[in-house]
């Protein structure tokens, strides 16, 4: 009986070293075997908390996703000046990011060859959607400089943010800790690295 | 005799094809055969061109941090205070970036698992610190905002510069043109978002 070992295991920490094997890997370059043996559980083990790695990889993504979407409920990002909640939601990413670090890169790393990397993929883009609405209002509002495009602006912005997954590691001061790098983000892109700006 | 079919082959438009496969195989994941049905060439005919794949990797990246490192050597990466020294160097590292998109892609996608690699990864190091530097020449002028770790700072930069390998697709109108885009960036990050910004 497998009783015994497989108590040790719950879906939350099977999911855990399943998105490190994903990382690694690949989430295309990734077996059941993998898995098994990353996990130190039989191949039944794992069937008997989930149907199949796709599954495995909804649970991974699904966290990341209702992090981000999370971000988009809370007061800060629903009330104020369109520019005051898109800084709002911005600081948080980075945060969550940092939080969710293996979720967020395994999400950002996803390619698109099956229903559920698809799925969120779409997610993906949506939230990067309603981060780009925000910067559109702050833009009506007359609150963003006229001289960026809005779409070109929400590229780099999340090109600044998603690199994290590639270079930030907690603890060993390579990047300096979440909220200095929270606020780092926010205060250079909106505004500037300069100590004082002309502005148009 | 291959000659015919051989003359038509510049060591340049192998070293094109090689580069493709490398960026969608992963260049681990590439073998002289892959190389030599993507040219349409004979291995043999690979061989007269160059050593190996490893030579074409040195060609390639070379290719990359020539561009790269020759932003230094231009007038306005020399002269002048460090801030527009360092807006000059990051808006012509966009502008590399762009003009040489495959083989600076390769760069940022190298691993470390050969010599070559290894070698072109201590290179892209080189220009980061070179380019921090400049970062801090800047700040020690009392030019950069103070509450911004410039190490930090450095690493968002090339974050948001970086990213654009992942996203720009010249042509598609996804990313705007060169000039716009490497004008973007150096007023998000230097100046800010924001169209009146406190600064401190």
């Amino acid at each position: 009986m497998t009783t015994a070992r497989r108590d040790t295991y719950t879906p939350e920490t099977l999911l855990s070293v399943a998105v490190q094997v994903f990382i690694e890997r690949g989430y295309d370059g990734t077996s059941m075997e993998h898995l098994s043996r990353a996990a130190g559980i039989s191949k039944s083990s794992i069937y008997h908390h989930v149907a199949g790695k796709e599954e495995l990889l909804r649970r991974a993504v699904s966290r990341a996703l209702e992090g981000l979407f999370g971000i988009l409920e809370e007061p800060g990002a629903i009330a104020g000046r369109a520019i005051e909640r898109v800084e709002y939601v911005t600081r948080r990413t980075v945060e969550v990011l940092i939080d969710e670090l293996p979720y967020v890169t395994l999400l950002l790393r996803v390619r698109g060859n099956t229903a559920t990397e698809r799925w969120a993929l779409e997610r993906r883009r949506e939230f990067d959607h309603r981060v780009a609405d925000l910067l559109k209002s702050a833009a009506a509002d007359g609150d963003l400089r006229a001289d960026v495009d809005i779409r070109l602006a929400t590229r780099l912005l999340f090109g600044m943010v998603n690199s994290m997954v590639e270079w930030y590691r907690p603890h060993t001061g390579s990047g300096g800790e979440r909220d200095q790098v929270a606020e780092a983000v926010v205060r250079i892109t909106f505004d500037g690295l300069r100590a004082t700006a002309p502005k148009t």
